[in-house]
């Protein structure tokens, strides 16, 4: 028997399921978004769930909770496996809650076979991982592994100038119950679980992605400075309107960016000043997201931006500064090729896959020997309410996982860190 | 003596400072939208400068409020002037504000000079000019001249999902002491004080204009369709991005309105969906504000829309819709012939002038005869915290109002209608 046998197919789909049911909107999506109501509801029933299977459970200071399933020798780091409970405000039922609940059913699979493991083995629900209400995300996983600071992330605040200082401390009166751990703890290896968010596994009917690495993105802010006027009595020589001179460097920014076929593009955020129909805008903030596997070509997008900046406005003043960089990363050689191994003893077709999306796994890759599985994603659509991934797609990622652990446990190091 | 020698220029002024210091925002500027907190204490302090003066209080279903000065003969419809209490969120000291504030300046002045009148003078601050929290605005004026009904004003919401009928009730709750009058009474002229708003006066050191006309506006909303996508992972070929197209949209639209000198085109609102950094924005509603004093042009302009839509859209779908439209009007010319002789009468100069904002005056020019008194806008600015106009101008519009209101009162008809 291997552990992966007692991988309860419908239980991880019936979990999935409940879970999709906190947040809930229209359409079969999901909004919960971090460390809001519907998000703590979330942890909740993840709780219930560990307790039923008498896993431990503990958080950090940062809002990552844990469930552990205990190893023989407690002076050994433990395997961690998990991703974020957390969605987009108009997101999917699979992104992210699948890496929870699929390692949720693989520590229960491990359980129930009565395998004992020599190290621990941990789920983890990181803390806002999307960063659409706390700007950037993976805070949770960043915090962990000591790349931000505990303060700084506090520190940001979400639209309605609520602190996550104040959400973490709502959070930790409401699980007041729960050991804390400390950040940067040992981790022998991360492995998350996760739907693809692209049509690649898909379209060659292969159901298990091996991943090898996350392409970079730059996350970056453009603020575009006019001057406030009356739109009905303001001649166009005399106004300085930050909304035409912003849809403008829009329209030239996704001309000039969407000629490289590999470069993903995109304004997602654009909030103007003062945002009523009369008033010609006075400002317009908006986002960047821009992602490329290769690092050089990231390097010289900020200047790329500011030159294009340079040219496209007359009356406006213009600038633009980075929020978060990430360069391409690799995942370890050894957790690739035991997840391919893995899936092939388990009779399922497995191919190596790189990640445009961002994932926790990519600051855990930093910190210790880490790697993904990834799942298809029907049409390749995420970050929407019609994200879907079957379940025996869903089952088949939950079965390499909970065997990849178990192949990770025994071994004794990684040849390659 | 005239009346307008008992105006008391320390006193309006310091009455219009007191009264921008509701609402007041940093840099000078006022935010007292339309049936805040602010927009009623601003409603307060009017009461009580009328309590002192002895005015009679009165106020509508509609939200607006009346001070008057009784006449002989109450069976003579009243001369009405006003304007409005609310401001734009980052407005200034002097849009609407004045014309309340010289109103009851003037109504003071008429009062001290012991000058009895043969007909009731009125002053009115008109419900939500501006339509910049509820849209569209001028919601008083036009209950109470009938063109749209009470029901209609109350379903409108505010972007909080807060409608006029609730704070409506809460004006009416506040201010539960004031008797109410009806909507769609007996009014004989109206006439409207107001800052130009634009740099004409200022740049011809002008400082009255009697104002002919008010040029016409087609208020319209435009949705653009595409669809919620993954901003790292989905390749430009699959997404259907409603930023990238609405801002393509924007830009060609300025392009083509721009260049008609007389048009006065502004996109002031812009709104997308969900609006984070991640996601491929699935839809951006926008709103145009169209001015022209061509009536003819301002008709064919949804059609004009409609093309570049057409046109300019790729993958997303486009829809737009007119949700106000007035035509260019003319100030009976009776009333605009009263204000020239007035000001000539006080030697001051005078010289007629077009209107590029909206006001209410253009709704009771439907009702009643109607005609405005403009005074200069330094640099022309408004809708904008450095709005300025100079007290001695200020002081001059409200001489010419104060003997206007006299000069009409005597009047028992008007030759043109």
């Amino acid at each position: 028997m291997r552990a992966s046998d007692y991988v309860n197919s419908d239980r991880l789909w019936a979990n999935l399921m409940e879970l999709a049911e906190i947040g809930a909107i229209d359409g079969g999506g999901v909004n919960r978004q971090a460390l809001t109501r519907e998000e703590f509801d979330a942890r909740e029933l993840c709780i219930q769930w560990a307790l039923k299977s008498n896993f431990r459970i503990s958080q950090d200071k940062a809002g990552n909770i844990f469930f552990t399933l205990e190893g023989r020798d407690k002076s050994k780091a433990p395997i961690m496996t998990g991703s974020h409970l957390d969605s987009q405000p108009t997101g999917g039922k699979f992104d992210g809650a699948y890496g929870v609940v699929a390692g949720l059913e693989a520590l229960s699979a491990i359980s129930e076979s009565g395998i004992c493991v020599d190290r621990g083995i941990e789920v983890v629900a990181w803390m806002n991982e999307e960063g659409s209400r706390f700007a950037p995300g993976m805070m949770g996983s960043e915090a962990f592994v000591g790349v931000r600071s505990i303060e700084q992330i506090e520190a940001v605040k979400d639209k309605n100038d609520i602190s996550v200082a104040q959400e973490l401390q709502k959070l930790h009166d409401r699980f007041s119950e729960i050991n804390f751990v400390p950040l940067e703890r040992e981790v022998f290896c991360f492995i998350e679980t996760h739907i693809e968010q692209g049509p690649i596994l898909e379209n060659c009917s292969t159901p298990i992605g091996a991943v090898t690495g996350i392409q970079g993105v730059r996350r970056m802010r453009v603020r575009i400075s006019g001057e406030e006027a009356h739109a009905g009595t303001t001649p166009y020589s005399l106004r300085k309107d930050a909304m035409a001179e912003a849809s403008k460097t829009i329209s030239s920014l996704y001309e000039v960016f969407s000629s490289d076929e590999e470069m993903r593009f995109t304004v997602g955020m654009f909030n103007p000043s003062p945002n009523v129909p009369s008033v010609v805008a006075s400002e317009v903030l908006f986002s960047i997201d821009l992602r490329h596997p290769e690092t050089q070509i990231l390097s010289s997008a900020e200047e790329r931006v500011a030159d294009i900046l340079r040219n496209t406005l007359k009356t406006c003043k213009g600038e633009v500064w980075t929020i978060a960089s990430a360069d391409t990363i690799s995942f370890n050689q050894d957790v690739i090729k035991v997840i391919e191994v893995t899936a092939d003893n388990l009779g399922l077709d497995c191919r190596r896959i790189f990640s445009g999306a961002g994932h926790d796994a990519r600051q855990m890759s930093y910190y210790c020997p880490s790697g993904m599985i990834f799942v298809p994603s029907k049409d390749g659509i995420s970050h929407n309410i019609n994200e879907f991934t079957s379940k025996d797609d869903l089952v088949a990622g939950a079965k390499v996982l909970c065997d990849t652990l178990i192949n990770l446990v025994n071994m004794s190091d990684f040849e390659t860190k």
